[in-house]
């Protein structure tokens, strides 16, 4: 069974229907991947699939076998070279000679070019940027069954947070260690992977948003303020979570730094209710961090699902109008599952992000990963 | 500096003022990585790049501190906004309504239509296949500096190999701790990173070209044919070795496969020699595995350079005439650094791949990763 309803499946051949678009395609392979293809059809990667206008799913697999055990499709396509002849599949699926096909716009510029090649005057479909904002609408409430995926990778996370607070408490190894002890502890609870590459910043790299390398080696425990940025994969399904870590006596500005990153996630948290626009959850944070004189550099949030940066994003709302224009409003709805991450950066001092996981079920808000500051002193 | 030579960029720009192209845009995001950007400019990841025609270098970096550490560009824009506003600097580039903007073809189709929407007069560059063909050649062969760091990454793969060998030695252990073992030694050695997931496959999983998941919890050293994939990075450069490993008695084709696949790889490195066509490399393995009886799924090697699947291919020659005419002969040159890995994989019974680095320097062929079976009785 799919981890999706088949009423997702069908809201796409609706949309393709109403729009008059023949087959939609979509491509995932390394270093360009498309979650889409997973989500609508269990099979984890490398592989290009085809939607008709009737809803027909068509795989075109790298792995005919993998696909044989998780893929949940009408058509499994078992030609090898299938990966490279796509283009022709593609034409076998429409009627015309001037079909509209359509693409989400994150595909390889390459691909339109072949199948453009193959079918000389199909159509792009007009208007791709609603194709990606369709797949954004339907991966942004989950099914039930992923949100229990979703639960069972969150649960990995929690059990992990105790390990991160024993080796923050014993004040001794490198980030490397910590990163290490993290990725070991998460298998052996059961996660299929991490969700991405542990950030793990001491003093001196905390104030990075995205520290390079994730980890090194020197040592974690020193003094001020560090964190973790990590999660878990389960079933395919990520959880995110980042514990802001501080060490020994601060500086007052140090001090503000926390105490404005942990009011940021308060009220944000406490903005959180069906119907509220998004928007607003993020301006909650968001004006706690610029009223005590900081600029957050990143996203309040963003969805969690098949992807670590899943729809929707918790951002705030554009000012500038031609931004305005192409913006749509989102709310709260049951079923949306992100996560809440502010933080304050200042080079010199460090940071503070403070991330858990919110998800809405039965209409209720459940934060259902379990991070909260560590202090050492 | 540049770990690549101005030459290269030299060439870059002939090409771009050969071909009439007015800016080059490159963009290197999570989920669509573009290495060129990392090639050009040094800065590791991120970033949205432009070149002018007269070579100018035109950065616009996510994390702008990163950027200032690593980048080598001429210009560093430090805007916040410029990795969502980056049509507006492409716009600023050129000099005419109608420019002609280059693209890889690798380039998700969101960033054209952005480009497009500020600059609607602006042509694509109409041949972009060749813009791929040439980074792919200006990547194939490497500069001395580069040559360099693949031959640290590729010692750290060496001093692997040993903890390794006593793993498979003891009997004991699985997949995961396995690939545990291999992630914490090569960091211990100096890697930054592994090159990719290590692919550690017991007997039950060694058929499968690339398992799923990477590892698993089951005891590594079942009796059969087993083996690991695995490599580490080195300021950014790649290594990716295979070792084929069996346990205990085989049965006669088990015996068969091994052979099969070590003769192979014995033939495809006697084969390399500067001026020999790449196919005919490739040529040599397969024709010891179709030979007997099997089918190899998969490219026998690929480059290594800053990413694990670099330029050069090493690939048959297309037999479909629709393919030969796309097709250009490619020759083994000086500076060229590639994998050969021939395998063989049967349902049932197990697979063996044999995969060592290959470097050509001052004219001389070196397989620099050592890389050979293990056999436990």
């Amino acid at each position: 069974m799919r981890p999706i309803t088949q009423e997702k499946i069908d809201k796409l051949t609706e949309f393709m229907q109403k729009k008059k678009i023949d087959s939609v395609f979509i491509a995932d392979w390394e270093n360009a991947r498309d979650v889409n293809m997973s989500y609508l059809t269990g099979h984890p990667m490398d592989a290009n699939l085809i939607i008709t206008s009737d809803g027909e799913t068509i795989l075109l697999p790298w792995d005919v076998e993998l696909a044989e055990d998780y893929a949940q499709v009408d058509t499994l396509v078992t030609d090898k070279e299938s990966r490279n002849n796509y283009a022709d599949y593609v034409k076998d699926t429409v009627k015309t000679d001037t079909p509209i096909i359509g693409f989400n716009t994150g595909i390889p510029y390459r691909y339109i070019l072949s199948i453009k090649k193959k079918l000389p005057n199909a159509k792009l479909f007009d208007e791709p940027l609603k194709l990606d904002d369709l797949f954004r609408e339907l991966r942004a409430t989950k099914s039930l069954q992923e949100l229990d995926k979703l639960v069972e990778a969150g649960k990995i996370g929690n059990k992990t947070i105790n390990d991160i607070r024993k080796f923050a408490e014993e004040q001794k190894g490198t980030e490397n260690d910590l990163s290490f002890l993290v990725m070991k502890k998460m298998r052996e609870y059961g996660a299929e992977d991490n969700s991405f590459p542990s950030l793990v910043a001491n003093v001196n790299r905390s104030h990075m948003i995205h520290c390079h390398p994730a980890a090194n080696n020197n040592v974690y425990s020193a003094n001020g303020l560090a964190l973790i940025d990590f999660g878990a994969v389960y079933e395919g399904y990520c959880c995110d979570i980042t514990i802001p870590i501080s060490f020994g006596k601060l500086t007052a500005e140090q001090k503000k730094i926390k105490k404005t990153c942990f009011r940021a996630y308060e009220e944000a948290i406490a903005a959180i209710d069906i119907g509220v626009p998004l928007w607003k959850i993020s301006k909650a944070a968001v004006d706690v961090i610029e009223e005590a004189g900081y600029h957050i550099p990143h996203g309040l949030g963003h969805g969690l699902g098949l992807t670590v940066h899943d729809s929707p994003g918790i951002r705030q709302k554009p000012t500038e109008p031609e931004k305005l224009e192409e913006w749509t409003e989102v709310v709260v709805e049951d079923g949306m599952v992100f996560t809440i991450e502010p933080g304050v950066y200042v080079k010199g001092l460090g940071g503070q992000r403070l991330e858990n996981d919110v998800m809405i079920r039965n209409g209720k808000v459940q934060v259902y990963t379990k991070s909260e500051p560590i202090e050492i002193e």
